[in-house]
């Protein structure tokens, strides 16, 4: 038995909820699965914002349990227009939910959820809202934007290993879930709410990271979620404002998400010989792009425990690499319009 | 991406298998619940062993997904009888799969899953055993005798903090996956499959829980496997013959689990007072009993890290809380008894 009451406060407060937030013994995509499973039934309507990788997972794991997915197709790298949902949604009146990324890590485009919320809230649709690489990282209050479920994982914010993840519903969810009818057991909504009650969990909590997730809090809350989410901010501009200076395109240059930067690398670039030198030969780790993408991106990471060093050692790496395999780079450029933008965080004396 | 070359032999020795061995971001209970998914469509019929908690889990979780359950129930302490087991087969021609504990943590007993393995082999019926308090702790060589599923979890015999689930499945198993129809998405067997083969995994792992894995892999076979389980049968005695010469009964007598012994109190005996006078007052934490078996047992662990002067703190706790709460014990005489056992395990110089 976990004691949960110095957690639940702090999950309540990261959320923007006074409802419970779960915490379940899984990687993000179970929580995924668990929010399309407690709020459906078998033949349900559903609206699905595919603009990426994750957003494409929500219409796997709809179809997988025999939901009938509505798809608005983003074009990687761009947001969803608030119009085409509202479309979709019209075309669709039986549609009972929306699922979308709050951020689409595969592009690192940011969609509008509170406008998808302003649409939702007024309908019997239900919002859920994919937060894995957005809570903590960005202020989304689900209780004052009416997000109905808001989901994450421990390994992006929270700054833990993977293996918890995390779900809070709104009480229009809650209702839904209990004429829900497709089958769960390990993800079972209710009975982690009881488990939340009686301040335990439904099956073996993954206790090692519960204790590392008390910790993650606390460094969180000490430093106030305006200053953590104004430092995301900060970052992701710094390292756009680099990309810029090296004359290198963003994949998301209208909506990008303050979780990480997509940069595309010029026509004819090896992509992934570039990640594999930097990460076997510099042993600075970026991510590099998903299917579509693979080669063409490479993705910088600035959430969590990143500070304003690490961004400058990124921009760095990123610089000298794109030396080593011959691209035009003046050295310092991109790493100097960084500082510029790093600088509005330095202490004031 | 996690290296898994490592990991993948030294798991395959353990399970005693020659197929790969899943490993899954979840409680065990999540790896329970892939065992019913992937192997049954809605509808189908299921055989299941039910002689305590996790007997019943496995029938709630067939029930969840429209499984249709036949229950061989067992006394609560007692082994299922493999005649039983074999009528029921008789009676249910159309059971597709036989779901037993090796080990059913909730009464300490030991199911004979050799004796089952020899029904189900010559029959189209998968077995599938859940392992949790068994894998590490007895010698459980799936291939050889027949085992069709098994599954386990980090925190027993593997020593470490909860988290990880494991599962394996024999070729008639993985056959009848690519059968099963009942939905599964974050436990989908085949997914995971395909990341053994890519050495990763479906969903983001719980890496730090990985790396331990690696570790405790490499300290149960440095010790031996044979070793190992006599470790843990010589403990299970030990603990054993200190109950009696205090003049307690055990609660399955007849076919006890090496992983943890259950000891019944003496009757009118306050067993939920003596276990929280142990845990709070002496810092020694049993397990008490569940449901029906609640404040009437002790159940003492014995696997994964104990060694011999856990067993003797045990049983010495065990006196001193006994003698606090009135009963008439010697102390010292069910350390002694447990000595007499505990010492075929010292060097021989």
């Amino acid at each position: 038995m976990i004691k949960s009451y110095l957690l639940a406060p702090g999950l309540r407060e990261l959320f923007g909820t006074a409802q419970d937030v779960l915490v379940l013994a899984a990687s993000g995509t179970g929580a995924m699965e668990g929010s399309v499973t407690n709020l459906l039934s078998p033949g349900d309507e559903a609206i699905v914002v595919n603009g990426g990788k994750f957003g494409e997972r929500w219409t796997k794991i709809c179809q997988g349990y025999g939901v009938v997915v509505h798809e608005v197709v983003v074009e990687w790298g761009r947001a969803v227009e608030p119009t085409a949902v509202a479309q979709a949604l019209e075309s669709h009146p039986k549609a009972r939910a929306l699922f979308v990324q709050a951020s689409e890590t595969s592009t690192c485009a940011l969609h509008p959820v509170p406008a998808l919320a302003e649409l939702t809230r007024r309908r019997d649709v239900l919002l859920v809202v994919d937060g894995i690489t957005a809570v903590g990282v960005l202020d989304l209050p689900m209780d004052r934007l009416g997000i109905d479920v808001l989901v994450t994982g421990s390994q992006k914010a929270l700054m833990l290993p993977p293996g918890l993840a995390f779900a809070a519903l709104s009480e229009r969810a809650w209702a839904a879930v209990e004429r829900a009818r497709l089958p769960r057991f390990y993800f079972d909504f209710r009975r982690e709410r009881k488990g939340v009650a009686e301040r335990s969990t439904a099956w073996t909590p993954a206790i090692s990271l519960v204790y590392g997730l008390r910790a993650a809090l606390q460094l969180l809350l000490e430093e106030g979620l305006a200053e953590v989410y104004a430092r995301h901010d900060r970052l992701a501009r710094a390292t756009r404002a680099a990309a810029s200076a090296l004359g290198l395109r963003l994949l998301a240059p209208e909506s990008p998400s303050p979780a990480a930067t997509a940069i595309c690398l010029p026509a004819g670039f090896d992509g992934s010989a570039l990640f594999r030198y930097l990460r076997d030969r510099m042993r600075v780790t970026f991510a590099g792009g998903q299917d579509r993408l693979k080669g063409k991106i490479i993705r910088i990471a600035h959430l969590g425990y990143v500070d304003a060093f690490d961004v400058v050692t990124g921009v760095a790496a990123l610089e000298l690499g794109l030396r080593h395999f011959g691209a035009p780079v003046e050295l310092g450029r991109g790493v100097g319009a960084a500082e510029v933008v790093l600088a509005e965080g330095l202490p004031a004396r």
